[in-house]
């Protein structure tokens, strides 16, 4: 029977136990006690380096993880400077569990990998978490990191805003297109340009790779960049490209770590701990919604004997 | 001079004073102290009935809000039960106060009521506002009551779901479309669909008419509706129409005050509370993240000494 409290599973977790490790996400995900007692431990150690993988559907983005689990275990180390022999990768997908086949036949393909033990592969889906996957999605990187991991990766399925927001809270962002998709339009609408560190033009065997490269690059031309994305070709089915793109996230890296990463740090810390904050405040709306004063409040509005911000300020006073 | 206090100024706007209107609109947008002491005494009055006008860009909605000014003046009364003398119009565009030249255009042409002492016209911006417009918009109806007006309508220019949902929060909520644009996927997308209680088909003049009736019956027939929401024709720029759509706000509006007013209203304060307690709450994490206490929660976080639930409760705990 495996142990319950975090710190053993931990632990366990360190010895190469997946089990353990699937437990503590379940912590994370649902929230609760449990899961306060593994954040309170999983934020003792760095987060993994994690690069973060986003696009529009049917782009390729599970076969082209799938590449680099093999492509990144192959190589080892990150610059020959940080040695590692397991990756770690959460696949997000807030919209449904079943969202049909295509997806479903990719994520079946990636569990190849999971009879291998050097890789763990997650679906991540939040249950009670307080503030939802954003913040339930950067908690388990650092349950992965206090787990033993130094490379995670984050597939995020879907093109809803929360979903770009995750994968661009990674050290290496990587958005994944396909030829033909090089309309300007498209990918600035979906905010897809602001946060590419590395855009990938996947399925690079059919036509359209060279226009779909041209209308990049001349969108890249608009903006002023302290890095400017790289612009890899692959194809994820047969595995071509797959070095380029891992030798492109190392060099993005290098960029990382080269500016100020405490300050990249504190930054991320700084959205993490707002982000509590404003949940705890949130839920403190909810609770004082469900009182007593609350509805007393309400009735003083419809009789027109208070307003909304006077009765806000009697609700929030200590009594 | 004109006075600087609310009360005085709700005083002379009752006597039709619109530069004390003017003022206390401007304490509404601007927040701070005046603002609450313009809340306090606006909240004591009944909103007017709402009537709210949103819709793409380019649809003609500012010369429909002209001609509907217009009929309901003459009209003179809600269903002969509420005689008004006076209409005032609120124009909401979050977006830009210089969005170019057709909004200014039709801006203009709709000043020609400016000099009508029966109209009372004004575009809102925020600037200070605790809540921005979604806040600010439901406070400047309150303050239209409280200064004797009994009709208000609220244009939205823009189509950000924030204006869609200012002008849905509406009484009556009028969405206006044009010949060719009944294609479906075009107004679930929008979400006009949910919040129309009347469709107007303007520049009816044009071709197409049939197949977006057509069009707009279909999606509606997928729909159960308590209100079916009711499809009127119109020709802003020549008048044609503006007396049916009159008459289908007037049918309307018998609909929403036969069913419980009393209900909506209790549930339309709970939101405007909400959002008053949300806002405060989010001041003050504001406040917390300007603290001294909040920079050594960030040290601890960098140096893994704690995580984030635990360092959100210690800033959140009364010290």
């Amino acid at each position: 029977m495996i142990a319950r409290d975090p710190s053993e599973l931990f632990e366990l977790a360190n010895k190469g136990s997946r089990t353990a490790l699937a437990r503590l996400l379940t912590y994370v995900e649902s929230g609760g006690t449990s899961h306060l007692d593994t954040a309170a431990l999983a934020y003792r150690t760095p987060s993994p380096y994690v690069v973060g993988i986003t696009g529009p559907p049917g782009g390729g983005k599970s076969t082209l993880t799938d590449r680099l689990i093999t492509t990144s275990l192959e190589a080892g180390s990150f610059d020959g400077d940080e040695s590692f022999d397991q990756v770690g990768v959460l696949c997000v997908d807030p919209s449904s569990p079943f969202s049909g086949g295509a997806i479903l036949g990719d994520r079946i393909r990636m569990q190849d990998h999971a009879t291998n033990e050097h890789v763990f592969i997650r679906s991540m889906a939040t249950r009670g978490h307080l503030g939802g996957l954003s913040l339930a999605v950067p908690d388990a990187l650092r349950v992965l990191g206090a787990s033993g991991f130094r490379l995670a990766i984050v597939e995020t399925v879907g093109v809803g805003q929360m979903e770009v927001d995750i994968a661009s809270a990674a050290d290496t962002t990587v958005v994944v297109t396909n030829p033909g998709w090089g309309d300007s339009m498209q990918a600035s609408k979906a905010g897809l340009l602001e946060v590419a560190d590395i855009f990938v033009i996947n399925k690079s065997e059919r036509p359209g790779v060279r226009e779909t490269r041209r209308d990049l690059e001349q969108m890249l031309d608009l903006g002023e960049h302290k890095w400017r994305p790289v612009i890899v070709e692959t194809t994820a089915t047969s595995g071509v490209g797959t070095e380029a793109l891992w030798d492109a996230i190392i060099e993005h890296r290098r960029f990382v770590l080269a500016e100020d990463y405490d300050a990249l740090q504190r930054a991320r810390l700084r959205v993490a701990l707002d982000q509590v904050l404003a949940a705890m405040l949130r839920a403190k709306v909810g609770d004082l919604a469900r009182g007593e004063s609350y509805d007393t409040q309400i009735e003083r509005l419809l009789a027109g004997t208070t307003d909304p911000y006077h009765a806000a300020e009697v609700l929030l006073s200590p009594s």
